[in-house]
């Protein structure tokens, strides 16, 4: 791995292109229809055109990764089903049979699974190339009783997520985050807390099925993790470490990895949404890349994506995870590029303009 | 044409499939990942298997069909746009240079263009088989002076809308509907208020982007249309007549169509909404058949909606027609197919389940 990968990745990361996003609206403003008459799709046309570059932006080349990992927090009784199930959805994407695999074919994106974490066993896998190994260690520690992880780990998780977003730098137009590791709200709710100041009885919902003397045993866990680990609000690598999980880590990296390569990065629901928090606790100009694709059923996302200043494309109450919001929405950043180089100007179809 | 074509298609319009509904509900339930996790593409798994009577429901060959008219009430001055720009925008369609050309090729849907009462010349674009031209007249009666068409012309246009749906029983699995008809959403808006008892003030919009003075005299163009013309809200084909359109009318009769073949039909906006409403007073069961696809800037869209009842899959500010609406929420519907008929169970999968 190079030295300060996550440094080097962070300066070469930058805004927007003005110039593109101008002419971008101009043309947007001409074509035939009444004005902005496609609403947020014209908006996101824009942000593509100031992302790429391009007046052309390249969508057609996608994939969606899916980072799993193991939490210790599953040991606080956080989630209603046990960690093995990490390991054998793992092995669901691989054949192809989970929620994420189906809609990735609507999508017409490939899915690239990698292990950040997981605790199972999972190198039958690897060898059949199914799946990428970075796995970091088999599951975090239980954040309720020290860190998760140590501040390296940190640091490896995110530049992992790099490296896997640099090596897609040939194949893939736009990336789309998406994850697996029970229990895996719990922290995204505790990063969420730390970096924003939230509380935990606002983020923290019901993942998986919690009845509401479960969900708040989770924000009980979930405020003791903050208080016994104390992480820091400006450290967004020590809020990692303390609270985080390698797939979320992963999924921060992807982000930072993405923005550098100036690619947009669809970003999915909770899980993703906290890596995206971590990101922009890294390098706050990488969220020019990011489009939110949907807003969760999980309590708490609605206020993340604020605290990120993003508007989410849809609305499904979907509370899934694994890229399968990303995916969804990728349909729709192909129609804002279709809108933004395919449709004609009044002046180019000669129709008469409005009075 | 059929004789009593209308009332013979009503007649074969029955409930959706509610075994096959029972069926689907209990396996989208033991997909693998927690209970009705992917929400509202769940729910609209379960009504594609009652739609289709199929565990498996296919959905891979589409079509939207942009219906267009023109409108005697612009003579009013209810659109920014002269009529001369229904015409045009045909001409556009058949480049392949508009909007919903951009959003069918997302949709991977073809687009038919039918003339059901253009008031420009199109035999060039008929003659080059660009468009199905089903001229009933050249544009609509102005109606706040007396009726928009004759009865005997209404029942035409549905009974076109069937026909043209029949037609495409072999080559279309799901059908979109889309509208182009510059003051257009002038004869919706009241279709709505004759058919629900809305006020005008409440549907009535700002359609391609009337200020609110300009908004006001559609207003209160509607209100002396209803007054002079005295639809009787019991009788859709007399609502159609007084102040109706004839691509309104059209589309009505595609959503018949395709209910009697028991297709699922993608409505688009406001315009596609009103045709609903029309086809709802005909035949209430063809409900069952309509999924909504977005919700439309349009003021009114939403009250039209909740009257009928359905709940939109796609809030994206979007105020074009043409289809657009309906062919983005095409890949949602392809993507509820997918996740009925492709994600593994838990047993299928050996994934443990919840405790």
């Amino acid at each position: 791995m190079t030295k300060n990968l996550l440094e080097e990745t962070c300066r070469k990361i930058k805004p927007q292109n003005s110039e593109a996003r101008a002419k971008a609206r101009t043309r947007l403003e001409c074509l035939t229809m009444p004005r902005w008459a496609l609403g947020r799709l014209m908006d996101l046309a824009e942000d593509l055109a100031g992302m790429t570059g391009s007046l052309q932006p390249q969508v057609s080349r996608r994939v969606i990764v899916t980072m799993a990992g193991d939490h210790g927090v599953t040991r606080e009784g956080v989630s209603l089903y046990p960690s093995e199930v990490t390991a054998q959805m793992v092995h669901n994407f691989a054949r192809g049979g989970a929620g994420i695999n189906a809609l990735a074919r609507t999508a017409r994106a490939s899915v690239l699974i990698v292990d950040m974490g997981v605790a199972g066993d999972l190198s039958a896998l690897e060898r059949e190339k199914k799946i990428v190994s970075r796995k970091i260690a088999p599951g975090t520690e239980n954040f309720a009783k020290g860190a998760a992880m140590t501040r390296e780990q940190a640091r490896q998780s995110v530049e992992t997520g790099i490296e896997i977003a640099l090596d897609m730098a040939e194949r893939a137009d736009i990336v789309g985050t998406g994850d697996m590791g029970i229990g895996n709200t719990t922290p995204s709710a505790a990063i969420a807390c730390a970096l924003t100041g939230l509380a935990p009885d606002a983020i923290a919902g019901r993942g998986t099925g919690l009845n509401e003397e479960q969900r708040k045993k989770k924000v009980a866990v979930i405020e003791e993790g903050i208080k016994i680990n104390r992480p820091d609000a400006n450290d967004a690598l020590d809020v990692l470490s303390k609270v985080g999980g390698f797939e979320i880590g992963g999924i921060a990296g992807l982000i930072l990895g993405a923005a550098a390569m100036r690619k947009p990065v669809i970003i999915d629901g909770f899980i993703s949404t906290a890596a995206a928090l971590v990101a922009r606790g890294l390098c706050p100009q990488a969220m020019d890349f990011v489009v939110a694709s949907h807003l969760s059923e999980e309590q708490g996302h609605a206020l993340m994506l604020k605290a990120l200043n993003k508007r989410a494309l849809l609305d499904l109450n979907l509370r899934l995870g694994e890229g399968t919001g990303a995916a969804l929405a990728m349909n729709l950043v192909e129609a804002a590029a279709r809108v933004l180089s395919e449709v004609a100007t009044f002046q180019e179809a000669q129709v008469s303009q409005a009075s």
